[in-house]
């Protein structure tokens, strides 16, 4: 995560509405579900009509895209949000987090995408009010169609609930979505894993690293949103009903932990992969160097047996000089000399569980 | 820990009945056990009857297998628990856990199996009411009929107790089991340390890191379950007589502590053996290294010898070119040569050490 | 950050007013601005008056250099602060910290910068009173000049804001700049990754040691900052509005934390690219040797069938006696056999993936 | 610390007096003595009577060996004391505690005996009443000989204080005797670093991580006394007089503290012996290494030029062919070349220092 | 730090005055300092005068060596301190700490000095009364001669405060003291430092681990300290002016802590050098093997070619039997290929960047 672009605001007065982190290149887009028992009202578009609050139904405002300034200035003004809230929203290196400010509270969190086999984030910030609920994405294309699906469908509790019901499948959503790219990202790292010992080189140390950093990064994604949910727990904000403090919060706690447990056992996972990987590289050079210099041995003796009848010792001059040199299988006796050496070597090499 | 089949929550309203973890194939089966000082009774089936609490008895109701949806439905609405309290019993990824809901409460725990060299988990839930136990697995076959046992010879003081004490005594049956895998596990340990001592190969670093995996599972199956007997021993919860918080939690919590530091204990076993491990795939290369290494260098100077001896200079021309080749004793003297220098080397090894 | 000159104040009376750190060799400047929503003074120079507190405005008195006693002695007396907190101004190797007087507050904090590939601090020490805020620092030059043009141009709130508020903008403007910091880190590791990558040289070690000192440096400017601005939230000074307390500081408190982050990201990167490049060595001397070795290998069979062709066994002893030298193509089979172990050694080492 | 024989539990009620650990093969003794001011008599034997509190003196009962169950369901019905307290005792595997049951109190700690270079552990468990201590021993053979002679002449404050000063003093006893057994490990570390530094071979490996397994045990041992002494001094127990607690508790808790001091700087030792080792037995063959290549490459030049000179250049044919072989001093002037090479060789290594 | 002598105390009764540590050989030396703002009087020796406490003054007892028990002893009474409080000063290897005992308060913290190029400490106990302090030291010889001076000048503070301000100004002098300290050591790691890249070699692994072990000791007696003081501030003890714990001991706690920081960046240094060691000499012996397979591997291919015609292939029988031997130019050529193979090498090794 490197803080590209927050140097921005250096110099710019506390709560300046700049957006930090990438900008989308597409339309900024809302969409807006009213619904209550009975009614559901969807409509989309830039209207400023989209930004009032209808009382007696739950207003779900949805904001994708954050680089129009205008309306972010304008959603600040009616909804008597704080600057610095909106500086939060547009802040998206913001670490997930929980504001209770009275009248409306923050929660900002990750959404995870797998891209190839690298994971990206979006921040996620709503804006939480009496019967309102403020989304705000950094692009469009969310993980939210099922859950406006049980909308529409009146399927599950969401339609007879509050606005902080709402909320609260807006992060579950999320939440689970985790364990889909955490079931990626484990499948990816046992596909890894088998390539690795399978053909051990180079390249993989940097790769390894490159998940350990993805791991680092999904460990900071989400081990503050465990805190964050603690904070809301604990709370007693007035936004949220004491059964969905008490039994849907810990639920969705209770997941972030066990998402930060996979995690972890990713990093470990990860760091024994590096371990094995570094030994399996050294073991295969090992292994070659050992064939090597085995080849080298063998031949050294014979090259050597070569070297002394290559001696040009003078047999004319007495019977002591290299007689062998006029034997009738002198030669013969000088191969089968080298083939002994050669099999003496062999055996003790086996001996010795060296081949 | 893979999450496998977690992700098939994304999308689903919170609260939704769906089996996380692998579905048994076997059938669902319910067994009833109604006691109390006078009175035994038990009974099994999937009959509705099954599921009534009678006055005046502690009611044990174990289910086997999670998977029939309707059964779960119906247990929810006679026992009356939340929807999420279900989902937290189907989902067997769930971390131990304890949740104190007023009439009712959550204990959920891990039991442990082993299966040739691997650990294995299942997830035992416990719904514990004023005079009723209801026990979860996810598959037949747990480790409490020695408990029935007790229960049916009125043996130990469960037939006198309450419900509380029934869960207490499952609750010990599951970590007094954990002593048994330990065990095995320890001595696993134990044959693979011999094993990897006398014969190291590349193989068992994979090994190893399974076994750390292995512990760290293990680690991951306890921890939470101290913190969860923590919480219960400090909730103060009015279906607990004041004596089962008193001893006997105690007594549970200072047995998971104690399976703790074994734990740890086996982990830095683990990661002793790594090094041990490596540093012998090291040394064993070395030694071979070593040795052949020293084969070369004795016969390098020896076939310097014999190339001395296979140059060509005419000693017709002078008495100073090559008179060797000439002596009498010139191929005796090379040879002796040679051997001297072989073991002057020798002893110079012997003094180094390096034999 | 070695602790030179601290040992100067051994043996001197508890607050002596003695500059630890690197003393300046220019002049001490002080700057005062006046302000409020209406009224704006400039004004600079070491008169007396410059040290006056005027009711109804802001007071913002910036030294820059803290060598001149007499000066420090001065405003010691004037603003009533305790010797030991001018003390700690002048220990420019404090921590980060925050302490409630009362009357007055210290808040003492680092600026960073960067110069070449080193990062340096500088200690920046704040007198927070009921309307004015002394502000020391090391040297001239600093990070405030668009904060003095808001002040100038009536932009942002500052103008219509207590000294509170102005001290808030000081602290922010410092942690602003650090992103600006991390971000010139950030990319400096980034080139240095890239160059270990295509040249692993042996010096690289040691820069990466400083790297990691250097993110070591950074981590403890920042992270005592995190407990002073935590320590700042709870003390509930009357120096603070609340709502400076609630917002603003949160707002600090948050970047200074994703700061944090970022650091410890660095952090595991250096680590990550200590390995790498220990890695990388070690395969480039390995390949070396490999490729060197194969070289050996390669020649030493041939060289073998040389020394045999080079024996000196007489052929007109008997036809067993090397025949091969007096074949009509015994050279030409000699070469060709050479030739064919060379082919089939580099068939092996092709099929063993060793090239 | 293998959990052998806790399984043996699994399956039976809890509270079932069953010991686990090594059983000794001894007899279980019994020793009484009963003290105060003016009072003292000591009595041994397993009569019933020993287990009779006289009021009006300490009654100290130490029993060493924990095998006779009807025994220790004796104790447990005289003493009143919980099923589960026994079960404590009769748990030699047990961490050390402190649980205080209003009118009696367990503590809960291990002696340590050194035999050999092996660190054993044996548990005591006193039960602590207003005027009695029970002392339970695995084994005969303690720490208290002094304690005892105190006693009998009536030197220190034992015989003027109460049961709890006993116990103080008992653990006290314990704990001075860490000391010893510290000092003897620290002992043989010191001759093992010395002895890995003289001659570093394969052996040592396995060595050292026992020894890090027995720090570890030490550790283990002594880390939740601390925690049980702490408990002890905030529990306000009514057994304890004010002074006791105040004091001579602080006295221990701080002894208690210094031993995981050096049971700290024993673990790091331990550690950094492993590096030393594991260094110098890289170094050691590096060096053999370095050796046996050198001497390698100071005859591959000689053994070349040797080569040279045995080539077959006709030298009839053209002047330009090998006259060196027919110089007069050919020979001589080869070998000087030799010498000259060899030469070089050094001066070139002996300047790299490489020599 | 060897728990030395510590084991004196087995056996013994609690509270018995036994000197722990090295006892010196030195006289115990007893000063005294009796002033109050118009009062000066110093005295020394042996007299029983010396330990009274005179009113209206402050009474600073200094004593060097702790070998004295009868001194010990009558300071125990005239004092009426604990035993145990008198045991803990002559336990020289104590822990840092602060213990309130209502009338008087014990200090106990560590004077560090440097001898060549070790780290020794010295305890140094304070007890504090109303108007009096008594110090200890194991030695003659400390870092309080310069705030003697002030006394006698009247500098600072000390003569017009009481007698907790001289307990501060003692502490503050030997706090002050760990900058030089910390100095040396800093000086001597980068002296280190330089002379390890210069020139690696085996021994410096000793000397590392040793500077490791020395700053752990550092830490060891600062630590606690910190600790100390914390306890110290919140005792809200009687015996210290509000003023004193507000500010005074701030400022000690943050001199600590700054020492504590430094601690820290030492250990991460030495670890750091550590690793930049072990890779000089890795790198080290590579580099040799790299340069001597390199002369091996130019001398092969050379002493290849000279094998070849060293062959004895009879080119009477055949033109095809090695007639270079007979050409004109042969010897030449041969020596030509010879180079020619030379300068192939030293091109694609310098292409290969390994020259």
């Amino acid at each position: 995560m490197r803080s590209k672009k927050l140097s921005i605001k250096s110099g710019m007065p506390p709560g300046s509405l700049v957006l930090v982190g990438a900008e989308s290149a597409e339309e900024v887009q809302v969409n807006r579900i009213e619904f209550n028992e009975k009614v559901l009202k969807e409509s989309q578009g830039l209207a400023p009509e989209m930004f009032a609050v209808e009382p007696g139904v739950v207003n779900w405002i949805n904001v994708s895209g954050l680089h129009n300034m205008g309306m972010m200035e304008m959603i600040r003004e009616r909804f008597n949000i704080h600057p610095l809230v909106i500086e939060d929203i547009l802040n998206t290196l913001q670490r997930p987090k929980f504001e209770d400010h009275g009248d409306y509270a923050l929660i900002s969190l990750k959404m995870l995408q797998i891209s190839g086999e690298q994971v990206s984030t979006e921040q996620l910030s709503l804006i939480l009010g009496k019967n309102f609920v403020l989304s705000f994405q950094e692009r469009s294309g969310d993980v939210f169609d099922p859950l406006r699906e049980r909308i529409r469908n009146k399927r599950g509790r969401v339609r007879g609930s509050g606005a902080d019901y709402l909320a609260y499948c807006l992060m579950d959503a999320v939440v689970d979505n985790y364990y889909l790219v955490l079931e990626t990202v484990g499948e990816d790292l046992e596909g890894l894993e088998d390539r690795i010992i399978k053909d051990p080189t180079v390249d993989y140390l940097r790769v390894l690293y490159e998940r350990k950093r993805d791991t680092s990064r999904l460990r900071r994604a989400v081990w503050p949103l465990r805190e964050a949910i603690g904070t809301m727990r604990s709370s007693g904000s007035a936004l949220f009903t004491p059964e969905l403090l008490k039994f849907f919060l810990s639920d969705v706690y209770d997941h972030v932990f066990q998402i930060m447990d996979t995690t972890e056992t990713f990093r470990d996972t990860v760091t024994g992969m590096v371990d094995i990987y570094l030994s399996s590289v050294s073991n295969r050079m090992n292994e070659i160097m050992k064939v090597l210099t085995m080849i080298a041995t063998v031949f050294i003796p014979l090259s050597f047996i070569a070297g002394i009848y290559g001696m040009n010792f003078n047999p004319t001059v007495s019977p002591w000089n290299m007689p062998e040199l006029s034997w009738r299988f002198g030669y013969p006796f000088a191969l089968s000399l080298m083939a002994a050496v050669v099999l003496i070597m062999l055996v003790m090499f086996k001996r010795k569980k060296w081949l």
